[in-house]
C-alpha cells in the first residue's frame, strides 16, 4: 500500500444544496446517508487502513436511479466512488481523503431477476450478496462456481467489476468467465442493455469484458447475466503432504485425466500456513503431520451422483493417491471420509488469513506466473525475501493451478509493525521485481485499487498505460468515475 | 451481404513510389506482391462474392517488422486490412474495390515459438495454420480445441481476432476464452506486449479482450499465448433421432452429470441437412433413419483412459440414451463403434456447407438467443420464414448447447438465384427482427466485418454503437486499421 493516501489529481467539484436537492429527488430520503456515523462504513476500508471521505453516500433502489444520479453528476462534474460490499484489499472502492463527491452504494439493488435452470443462467442485480447468489443456484439444482472469503458480504457487482477470483478459478474461470451478460451505466449516465443471455455474440468490440476488472473506473455495472453448472453431486476431498511446490505442480498435471477432467481445486498450503491457522482458529484439527513443508488441498467433484458399487470420485483419488505416493511425489495422504473432514480442511484453507492477522504483522504479495514457473518463483523469491530479512517467517498458498500464489510472509517473532515496515518497500521490491523477470503478474485477483497504483506504473510499460488511459479518457471523458483508482491520468 | 459492395467513407490516401521504397527496405521483396495475379487471392474473399483491390500485398516475417510497416502507414494516413487465412465469412479481411492502400498478411509468421506441457500453454505466432497447432499440442499430449471447417486453412491470428467459435465452444468456450496473453501492434505501429502465460492478472483493463472480436480495426494481433488441455482418451459418438428442438435441449442438460460433466460437442441436425449431405457428398452413410426431423450428433470425451473391465464413456453414454429413450425424448440412436463410424457422423456435421453450395443458392442467418430459446426460435423463425416463401426449404443446424443455430434455407427447387435474392430482404429482416425480440445475436460466431454492417447499425442501440466509436477514435485517431468494417465511423 501506498506510504500516505494521497490522491493523484482528481475533480474536487462539490456537491452542492442544488445538487443535493436533485440527488434527493432521484432516490428519497431513504437512498440518501448524509451523517458522518451513517456514512463511516462506506469511507472507510474494510481492514481499516484507508479513510476517505464522502459528501454524501448515495443508494439508489434501480438502474434508472443509478442512471440519473450519474447524469447529474456528470452534468456537474462531481466524482462517484461506486461500491459494492466494500470487501476489496486494494482500496478501490474507499474514497480519497479529497473526495468532494458521492460514494455510490449498489446495496439497495439486491434482486434475483431471473434463474433459468435449463438455460443453466441467472439475471441478477448488481447487489446481490455472492453467497446469496450460491444458495440461489443450489435452490434450482445448479452451481455458481465463484467462491472466496469474502462471500457472506461482497456484491457480485463489485466482484465483477475487480474480475475477482478464489478457489474455484481452476476448473470455472475468474469471474469474467461466468458472465454472459452486463448491464452497465456509462460515465455519462447512458444505459448500456448488454443484458444478453448469450453464450456466443460476435457483434462488435466486447465491451463486457472492458468494465470487468476496471473497478468501477469506466461505469457502474448494475446487473449481470452469470453461467450456471450443474450441482456437485460426488465430490473427494483430500489433504496431501507433498514432497514440494513441483510435485504438486506434476501432481495436478497429471489428475486431470486421473479425475475425468473433473478437478475442481488444487491449494497449496505450507506446514507454517498450517501451524498458524491450528494456533489462533478454536476447533480445527491437522489432517496430518508429514516430514515435509509442503501440503496440498485437492478436491474433485462431478455432477454424475456416485452410483452403488460404481466407481464414484474417492475411489478415483484414492488410486491416484497411491500412484502418487509410488512416484514419491506424495509423502502421506487422506481422504475426508466425511463433509466435516472435508470442512476442516477448507477451514484451514479459508482461515489463513484471519490467523495470520490474529498472529500480528506481516507481508502479502498476490503474483502469479505461468504455472509451470511456480516453484521455480517460490525458491527465487524465498531466497530473495530471506536475503533481505532472514528472520521473516514464510508461508506461501493458495491456487497453484492457476499459478497464482500468495506469497505471505509472518512478521518475525518480536518485531513490531514500525520495524517490519522499515523493511516492506525492499521486500516489494525484490518480490516485484523477480515477478517482472519471470513475465508475471504483480496483482493476480486482488487488482490494483490505489495501494498498487504506483506499481502498476513502475512494472506495466507505457504502452500499455497509454492505451489504458486513451480508453479511460474515451469512455469517462470528465473523469468523474472512480477518478485516481488503477492509473493516474 | 450488403447489395453492394460500397464503403463507407475511408482514408484514400495512396501508396506512393517512397512509400512503397519505405516498405521495402522494411519486408525485403520476398514480403511484397505488387502483381496483380499475385495478389488476387488477398483481395478477394474465399466465397468469391467480394472482390476489392490493394496497392500492394504485404507480408512481413516479424513482429518487428510489421511494427514498422504500420508506423509507416500512420505516418502516412495509409489504410492497412490486416489478413490471415482470408477464410472470413463476413468479408471483413477482404479490401475495398476503393481501398488504397495495404492488405498486411500474417501467414509468413508461422512459427510456434514455444510449447510448455505442465504448465498447459504454447506460444504461437499469428500466422500458424489452426490444424498445425491442433497437431503440435497433440505431439505434445496435450489439446488444443478450437475446431472449425476451415482449420486447414484458416490463421489463428484470424481465428483470435475474429473471436471463431466452432464444435467445442460448449466445453471450452469461444476463441477468446483460450487465450492467456497477446502480442499486438496497435495502429500507430507502437507493440503491445501482452504476451503472458497468466491464467490471473488483474492489472487494469483487459487489453486483449478488446482486440479479440475486433476484427482487426484495432490492432494486429502478432503472438497469442493459448491454453491447452488434457488429450482426451476415451471419446464416445453418437448419432440420436430426437423428437424435437425442445427434447434435444433437455438431452442436453441431463448429459452434463450423466457423462461426468464430459459433454464435448453437442450438434442439431435435421433431416433435410442430414439428406442433402447425402446427396452430394460421396462416401457418407447414413447413421439411422428414423420417424423425425430432428438429430443430435452428441461427443462424450474425456482424458482419462478406459480401463479393462472399467466403466467407460461409450458405456456411460449407452446407458444414458437407454434412459432418454424412455423419456421419449430420444426415438433411435446409434453409439460409434470405431473410429471410421464416428468420422462418419463428423463429416456429416461438416459438410453441410459444401454440400448447400452444391444444392444451389440459399440464405444462412448465423443466430443465436439464450439457449433456452431455441425450441422457441426456431419454430417461430420457421413460420415467418414460410410465411414469406411457403417453398423454401429449411435445415437449420448447429450449436445447439450454446444457442446458436445456423439458421439455413435451400432455395426452392427450381428457383434461380435471382429470384431468391428478391426475397432475402424481407427474409433477413424477418429472422434478424426475431432475434431482436427474443434477445438474441444477429452474428454469434461469423463477426460483422462488411456484410452485417448495416444490421449490426440497425440492431444495437446508439449507445452501443456509439461507445464503440469512442474506442475506435480511442486507440485509432487516424482511422487506418481496418477502416470501414464492423463500424461506420
Amino acid at each position: 500500500m501506498p506510504d500516505t493516501f494521497a490522491p493523484p489529481s482528481i475533480p474536487t467539484v462539490p456537491v452542492t444544496p442544488a445538487v443535493l436537492d436533485g440527488l434527493r429527488a432521484i432516490v428519497g430520503d431513504k437512498g440518501l446517508i448524509l451523517d458522518e456515523q451513517g456514512k463511516e462504513p462506506f469511507v472507510r476500508d474494510w481492514r481499516g487502513s484507508l479513510v476517505g471521505t464522502a459528501a454524501v453516500v448515495v443508494r439508489p433502489g434501480t438502474t434508472e436511479e443509478v442512471s440519473k444520479v450519474v447524469k447529474l453528476c456528470y452534468q456537474h462534474g462531481i466524482a462517484i466512488v461506486p461500491q459494492g460490499g466494500n470487501t476489496g484489499l486494494m482500496g478501490g472502492a474507499t474514497p480519497y481523503p479529497t473526495h468532494s463527491g458521492i460514494v455510490l452504494s449498489l446495496g439497495r439493488m439486491n434482486k434475483v431477476i431471473e434463474v433459468d435452470p435449463v438455460g443453466y443462467s441467472m439475471t441478477v442485480e448488481a447487489g446481490c450478496i455472492l453467497q446469496t447468489l450460491q444458495e440461489t443456484a443450489a435452490s434450482h439444482d445448479r452451481f455458481f462456481p465463484l467462491s472466496l472469503g469474502a462471500q457472506g458480504s461482497c456484491l457480485i457487482g463489485g466482484n465483477l467489476s475487480t474480475n475477482a477470483g478464489g478457489v474455484q478459478v481452476l476448473r470455472y474461470g475468474n469471474a469474467r468467465n461466468l458472465v454472459m451478460g452486463l448491464e452497465v451505466v456509462l460515465p455519462n449516465g447512458d444505459v448500456w442493455n448488454g443484458l444478453r443471455s448469450l453464450k456466443k455474440d460476435n457483434t462488435g468490440y466486447d465491451l463486457k469484458h472492458l468494465f470487468m476488472g476496471a473497478e468501477g473506473t469506466l461505469g457502474i455495472i448494475t446487473k449481470a447475466v452469470l453461467k450456471l453448472w450443474p450441482a456437485p453431486k460426488d465430490v473427494a476431498t483430500a489433504w496431501l503432504a507433498v514432497r514440494d511446490p513441483q510435485a504438486a505442480i506434476e501432481i495436478l498435471s497429471e489428475a486431470h485425466a486421473a479425475s475425468d477432467d473433473n478437478v475442481g481445486s488444487c491449494e497449496l498450503m505450507s506446514r507454517a500456513g498450517t501451524d498458524v491457522v491450528l494456533r489462533h482458529i478454536p476447533g480445527v484439527q491437522d489432517p496430518l503431520k508429514a516430514d515435509t513443508n509442503w501440503y496440498l488441498l485437492l478436491e474433485w467433484s462431478s455432477s454424475r451422483p456416485k452410483a452403488d458399487g460404481a466407481e464414484g470420485m474417492s475411489e478415483k483419488l484414492e488410486h491416484f493417491l497411491a500412484e502418487q505416493f509410488e512416484t514419491g511425489r506424495v509423502r502421506d495422504a487422506v481422504i475426508a471420509q466425511n463433509e466435516a473432514q472435508a470442512r476442516n480442511m477448507w477451514t484451514i484453507r479459508e482461515s489463513v488469513a484471519p490467523a495470520s492477522r490474529a498472529e500480528g504483522g506481516g507481508l502479502s504479495f498476490d503474483i502469479s506466473v505461468s504455472t509451470s514457473k511456480v516453484p521455480s518463483f517460490i525458491d527465487k523469491g524465498l531466497k530473495a525475501v530471506l536475503e533481505i530479512l532472514p528472520s521473516i517467517r514464510p508461508y506461501p498458498l493458495g491456487h497453484i493451478g492457476d499459478g497464482n500464489i500468495h506469497f505471505s510472509f509472518m512478521s518475525p517473532v518480536g518485531m513490531d509493525r514500525e520495524t517490519l515496515r522499515q523493511y516492506a518497500p525492499a521486500i516489494t521490491r525484490a518480490v516485484n521485481d523477480l515477478v517482472r523477470d519471470m513475465a508475471g503478474s504483480i496483482s493476480a485477483e486482488h487488482g490494483i485499487g490505489v495501494d498498487k497504483i504506483d506499481e502498476l506504473a513502475h512494472y506495466r510499460s507505457k504502452i500499455e498505460l497509454d492505451t489504458m488511459r486513451s480508453l479511460k479518457r474515451a469512455l469517462d471523458p470528465k473523469n468523474i468515475m472512480n477518478p485516481g483508482k488503477i492509473l493516474r491520468l
